[in-house]
């Protein structure tokens, strides 16, 4: 029986740790610094009827700690905060120990490539919703289309019901969310990368099952910059409209500037007072609160000499019976389905291997959705002329 | 030769003090306890001829200062930071002296009315522009019109140059704004003071020579709320459309809040970090920078059995001869008017006098509006049926 090690006991690190403990055997252990956490999530992996997950603390923010979970392990998931993320990937491949991670983490995962090579290791990175489940159907649209002319991938988590003046809560750690709202946003544009400004091209889009939410540049593309040949791509976060301006507003006054200032004598960074005031607000309070994520995936190019459009429609709702939120489990069912793929020797590559990579194994984008499926996480397709 | 102590050597108060020393006279002395200030404040009188100023460095928050200051002169112009204003306004009244002065005093300057009775002393207090002609007019309507069912005001400094996110500069103390955008607002509604939130009843409103505005709810009638007997009064501050609902955002998000909160072991006041960030952004930085005051005063009631409208305009720019900003102007300059006002003797009443009182001297108002258009000031009357 497979040992699993999941780096990190979240929301996210449960529901991977509950899925993979729920079939085929596997032998499941959560690691997490904090008791609570751990307790929290073996009472989520209970919730859903999990009872043979295990629980073990451990300082994550130690290499040494990670490579010695990961060399007792068969495989390995990383569900970290982001800062912590790049480390624990280098801990894992130095390990020798396949890896699906979703730990968003800010440094370029693709570093560690000729790493993960010289090892022999498969570390699929990134593999959650978006980044996630958005580059894997990027990289089924390159290979598709031909030529693929233009990528198109919008997402947002939102809370169902709209409160002034954000209309915004955070389905994962809000500092991450700041921090998207600042870093200049990389898109495609003619086959060369451009920088735009994070929050701006405001653009009201109508989603069905959703309504009206607005589009707005992010620097969410990450790895699709670099591996995929396509002259348009672009990555947008959806907020309820105003969110974006709102935010530009607090911006532009200085709120998420990380330079300290002088207060009254004290030094103070701007965006950790603001944190300070606003994370509460963001925070969802109970498993009970509507939270939604919506994601669109749009490509356009040339199918047997004819213009199409391929469409991914992604709308999933916090899941009622457990209160496990839509961003969770959106995130956490495309790690655990790659996991189990690597347990099953179906990635046939080493390396550290974003999503989109993954679209050249024949079938596995098909059989991706359809496990997700599966779970309760629908993506529907479509395509059309244009 | 009359003595007249100008107490602060701002850009109100040099333009007062410099409007004194213009004619008939008097005798002027700044007082500040900032030497930068009083040599401001003298190259201000300069810059329109006036050499005659003298100048002298006071500690003005020590009311036994101000005291001996007022002691030493005939009459008394206060034009100092809001929190200074009640404290040397009694400090005046006990050296038993005329006075006028501009300071908006957050406190109820009409506790001191018996003290001054006492001592004999006349202190006009709020007699700028808003407060100060706005209750002037609308004491004048009080009193034209029987009965006098409503009144209107509406007030604002703008920049001339709208720039996102605020739209706005600030012409006097900034701080003073952030408390306008924060204190309950006391309206007047069929006779009863009721209290609506700031920030809150946003509508737009068109003013010639402006544009379109947004008019808000604030805290703006003082003293009018008790001394005149008419069952619908409100005041409401004029911006740039969107300007209100940014700052509901700010307020909402806990920027405005005095109370301390912890940030990375540090308490910090939320709003001392706005004013930090804010204020720098929020000021005028040269004298070639365009800048507005607009307001109006709408009366309605009866006038000879019909139903009338009585309507003040005044819109004032920045004087590119001087570069003295409007709001320093339409406040200076009333207070200079009342102080020769009560040097000739003209003001027949004794305690604390808010501008709505002076509406019963007759002539006042009519007086006071033709020195202010002499000086370029200009408030367009308007009677029409309703």
């Amino acid at each position: 029986m497979p040992t699993v090690a999941v780096l990190g006991a979240g929301m996210v690190g449960s529901i991977i740790a509950a899925d993979l403990a729920a079939t085929r055997g596997f032998n499941v252990t959560l690691h997490d610094h904090s008791r609570d956490a751990l307790d929290q999530g073996l009472e989520r992996c209970r919730r859903v009827g999990r009872k043979n997950v295990k629980a073990i603390e451990a300082d994550l923010s130690d290499p040494v700690a990670v490579r010695a979970i990961a060399a007792e392990s068969d495989l390995v998931a990383g569900a970290l905060p982001s800062h912590l993320g790049f480390a624990a990937l280098k801990a894992v491949i130095e390990a020798e120990r396949p890896y699906a991670d979703i730990s968003f983490m800010a440094d370029d995962a693709l570093e560690l490539d000729r790493l993960a090579k010289r090892k022999g290791v498969t570390a699929i990175v990134d593999i959650g919703v978006a980044p996630g489940m958005s580059n894997l159907l990027a990289g089924v649209a390159a290979k598709t289309l031909k030529p693929c002319e233009r990528i198109d991938i919008m997402v947002g988590g939102l809370p169902v019901e709209r409160q002034r003046p954000f209309e915004y809560k955070a389905a994962f750690a809000p500092a991450d969310v700041l921090e998207e709202y600042v870093r200049p946003a990389r898109i495609v544009e003619g086959g060369k990368t451009v920088i735009r400004e994070a929050l701006g091209g405001i653009e009201p889009v109508d989603l069905p099952g959703v309504g009206t939410v607005e589009a707005f540049d992010t620097d969410g593309l990450r790895s699709l910059v670099h591996t995929l040949k396509v002259p348009f791509m672009r990555e947008r976060t959806l907020r309820w409209p105003g969110h974006a301006a709102l935010m530009r507003a607090f911006r532009d006054a200085g709120l998420l500037d990380t330079e300290p200032v002088e207060v009254r004598g004290q030094r103070v960074v701007p965006r950790d007072l603001l944190a300070t005031l606003l994370f509460p607000k963001w925070s969802y309070t109970s498993d009970d609160e509507g939270e939604l994520t919506v994601m669109r995936v749009v490509a356009e190019g040339k199918l047997d000499r004819k213009r199409v459009r391929l469409t991914w429609d992604l709308l999933d709702h916090r899941d009622p019976e457990t209160g496990f939120t839509s961003m969770s489990r959106t995130t956490a069912f495309p790690c655990a389905v790659a996991l189990r793929a690597l347990a099953k020797g179906e990635i046939p590559m080493t390396g550290v291997i974003p999503p989109e990579r993954l679209a050249s194994i024949d079938g596995f984008a098909d059989r991706m959705i359809k496990e997700l499926r599966k779970r309760g996480v629908r993506y529907e397709a479509e395509v059309g002329e244009c």
